[in-house]
Parts: C-alpha cells; sequence; structure tokens
C-alpha cells in the first residue's frame, strides 16, 4: 500500500499476524449462510480520540481504492451483541469495549451485485454474499493508543483516518458513519465521555477540547464548565497543572463511581 | 373475547374488515421465506396519550391469553422502513407516522420453537416462523382518537392498554416494550412532543401533565415551564383558559414552523 495522507497506524496484513481464524474463501463465498446467518451482517465505526482529532478506523479493500468499516456476520447461534463485539476484536485487539448499536440500515440496494465490484473477485452469481444484505450498526469510542489495528481476509490494510478525511467508501458506509457520528454527539446529551480518553489527571480546558473535537465545534468557555461540575461526575483536586503560559488551571479527575453510574443510568441532563 | 380489564378501544376480527391482502394460513407456514426476509422481522410499540395515561396497542394471540406487540415480516424488495410503515398502518389505518427505529433484538434464544406454542398451530418442524427471527423494534407516538385498532389474521383482538397494566406478552416483546419506553422517554431530551396529542390551544399545565404521564414521574412546576419556554417553539396567545378552580392560566400553541424544524433537527437540550 502506497502511504496515504490522513491515515495513521496503519497495519498491512504482512506486517501483523492475526488471531482470527480465517475461512478459506472460496468455502465462504460458496458455504458462507451455512456459517452465518443469511441476509443480515454488522458493521461499526470504531473512532479513537488523537492528537485533537477524532479518527475512525477503516479497511482497505484488496486491490482497490476503496474503504469500508469494520464489518461482519452473525453465526447461526450467536447473539448479535457477542457478533459486534468479536467482529470489534478482531480488527483491534481490545478485549473490553463499550458498543453502542445505533441503527439498522435496510435499503434492499444494499446489494454487491449491484456495485462494479472490483473489490469482490469472482464469485458465482448465487453466491450468498450477492445477495441482499440488512446491517446492523455499532459504534464505541476506543483509547487510541490501547489499539492494534489488525486487517481481515479481505482487505490489504487497516488505518485510522480522521473524520474530516474520509477515503471513498463501498456501498452506504459512508451514510453509515455519517449517522454513527450523529449518535455519538447524541450521546452526550445522555451519557459522560472521557474516562478511558483523557488522562487521570485533566485540566478543564483540555476536557473541554475533547468535547469540541466531538462535536466539532467550539462551546463556550464558561458555560462548559458550569454544565460540566453540575452533572457531579467530576473532583476538583488541590492541584494546579504548572508550566502553560496562561495561569495554572485547576487539575479534575473523575469519581469513578459516579461515573460509572451515569455511564449506565444516562446524565438526565434534558427534560426527563 | 372477554372484556379485559385494562383495555379500551378493542377491536375484534369480527368487527373490522381489514383491507390487508391476507396469506393462506398453510402458505405463510410453508413459503413465508419466498415472500418475505428470513431470519428478519419488525415489531412495532405504537403509544398514543388517552385521558392522562400512555396507551400502547397490542394484540391478542388467536385462542390464547398471550399478546404481542404487533409485528410483521420484510419483502425481499422492500425497504425495511417501508415495511414498519405497512405494518403499522394495517394495524392503525394511519397514513401519516413518524416511526422511531429504536433497537434490533438478537438473541439466539428468540425462536417461536423455543415456546410451549400454544398460539401456533400445528407447524411442520423444519417451516421458517420456527427459524431465529432476529427483530427491529420501531415505536410511533401517535393521536389516539384517529386510530382504529386492526387484528392480524393471526389474532383475535387488537387494543389500547395502559402501560402499567400489561398481560402476558410471548417471546422477549415485553423485554422490547420496556426498551422502547426508555427510548421515548430519552427522546423527550432531544426532540419536542405535543403537536398531535395536545388540543391547538393548550394550558402549560396540560403540556406538564403530558411529559408526567410519558415519563411516569412529576416535575417542577417552575422548572418545566422555564425550560419549554427556553425551547422557543411555543406561543403564549393573549387568552386565558377560563372555568377553572384556580387562577386562569394563559393558553399556548406550537410554532408549527419551529416545532417541525425542532422535529427535524433535534432541540440541543444538552451538552450538544
Amino acid at each position: 500500500m502506497t502511504p496515504c495522507a490522513g491515515f495513521d497506524i496503519v497495519a498491512t496484513l504482512a506486517t501483523v499476524a492475526t488471531k482470527e481464524k480465517q475461512l478459506d474463501p472460496d468455502d465462504f463465498y460458496e458455504n458462507g449462510h451455512r456459517y452465518f446467518l443469511p441476509h443480515l451482517s454488522i458493521d461499526c465505526a470504531v473512532f479513537g480520540f488523537h492528537e485533537g482529532e477524532l479518527k475512525v478506523l477503516l479497511l482497505q479493500w484488496r486491490d482497490s481504492d476503496e474503504w469500508c468499516l469494520p464489518g461482519g456476520f452473525i453465526h447461526h447461534q450467536e447473539p448479535v451483541e457477542a457478533a459486534a463485539v468479536r467482529i470489534v476484536r478482531e480488527r483491534t485487539g481490545l478485549e473490553n469495549i463499550f458498543l453502542t448499536q445505533f441503527y439498522t440500515f435496510g435499503d434492499p440496494s444494499r446489494q454487491r451485485k449491484n456495485k462494479k465490484s472490483r473489490y469482490l473477485p469472482a464469485i458465482k452469481s448465487d453466491s450468498w454474499i450477492l445477495q441482499r444484505f440488512v446491517t446492523i450498526g455499532y459504534w464505541a469510542l476506543v483509547e487510541y493508543s490501547r489499539v492494534t489495528p489488525v486487517p481481515d481476509q479481505f482487505s490489504s490494510s487497516c488505518a485510522w483516518t480522521a473524520v474530516d478525511r474520509i477515503p471513498p467508501l463501498i456501498l452506504d458506509h459512508r451514510e453509515i458513519l455519517d449517522k454513527a457520528m450523529q449518535s455519538l454527539r447524541l450521546s452526550l446529551n445522555d451519557y459522560p465521555v472521557g474516562m478511558d480518553l483523557l488522562p487521570d489527571k485533566f485540566t478543564m480546558p483540555e476536557l473541554q477540547k475533547l468535547y469540541e473535537t466531538l462535536l466539532d465545534r467550539k462551546l463556550d468557555r464558561r458555560n462548559f464548565q458550569k454544565r460540566m461540575l453540575a452533572l457531579d461526575i467530576l473532583q476538583r483536586l488541590n492541584e494546579k497543572k504548572e508550566g502553560g503560559a496562561h495561569k495554572a488551571p485547576f487539575l479534575y479527575r473523575f469519581d469513578k463511581r459516579k461515573y460509572l453510574r451515569a455511564r449506565k443510568q444516562g446524565l438526565r441532563l434534558g427534560i426527563s
């Protein structure tokens, strides 16, 4: 793969060993419906926060300029949630992931046979993989530094890319990614964020920068601080961050118990 | 059907004419997978606001004490959204419905063959209907008075029932209903509600009663009024509601343009 602007931490099949048990491609195309539920797939938008940017994990199809979200299929006796966790684990190496199911995409045009399929090799026209697929979308916000991107057997690379520099994606994956970002942003009204994304101790401007990156817009400093403190999930420490050009700001830490409770029960910021 | 406490506006197959084109049951059980996507279904929680109560539309299985949410299947070339709209239209007669997709339920135990199926007649054990189904959940909040409940071909009646008096439901339909209510309540933070549920002119206490019913808890009067006015979707009229025991309250009306914009773009009540 030639290096691409906008990508970092790129893994290629040549450079990583994958623990995934890989199906023989011919067997997969011919008999996949014996292993997996037909017509149903899962696609995942895995987000990370890195150097002040929101990034998402993408796979590049072999011998193609097209990219896609990590995805996969559901074994006949596998819970859908478990399949999503397995798929994200295989691409990231992460064991404990908080996945959010956000939407199921069911347009009948979601068929690979409708595309000039450079990214699919010669497959029999009655293969299950060329039929209509309804796909269940999940997103996760993970700790960037803990991820080891791993391509799957159909892709040549797996890379983090900034959400404002997304290359052409297959099928409706651009729409799925946009809806995942919308869901991630709306979730900030309902759930706390930051525990695994910021250092243990952080300043209010650092927390604000995280929210501004996730929301892709500037926030008013005083309103932000007021709202954050009202959530009652932060502890202000008797320490200040030294060394900056400005007046040293106080350091904060999440109250773990309260944070995890809000993660579970919701913040109740609005009317409800 | 014997009359049940907790139900009102009950329709039975004997009393209503259904416009739905009904499949022959034997054909449906034997060949349904030729007409519909296998392993995939849709279930809908249709809510109405009536006499100060939140109610939901349920169907009673023929010759059974068990009830279920209205549901159905997706034609091979039908968009999932269109299938959901069709299913709700067939049960309610409503043409323009705002449906919210809230979750897809995918536990492998979702199989009718796992139940002692009093509600399914003798069906061949390899019938598609006895296989695992992943179901896509939708909810709608509709104008109670405009609904004409219509049973489907597998049920003996279709009835509104208060959400705090739900009878035994099949499979995981109780879990689906609970999650639909949770989604409906969370949506009050993001979207306005009330346009089709209240009279054209209403008082602040009437609006508060609607929210309290949907949320199933009391709200502080002053905070509620302050938050509602801050949404900038209400017009205060130069009229008061006369005839009550208390001081006459002002009448309000939704600003239709602003309401519909908020319905589309969200209220942005919280951080985002």
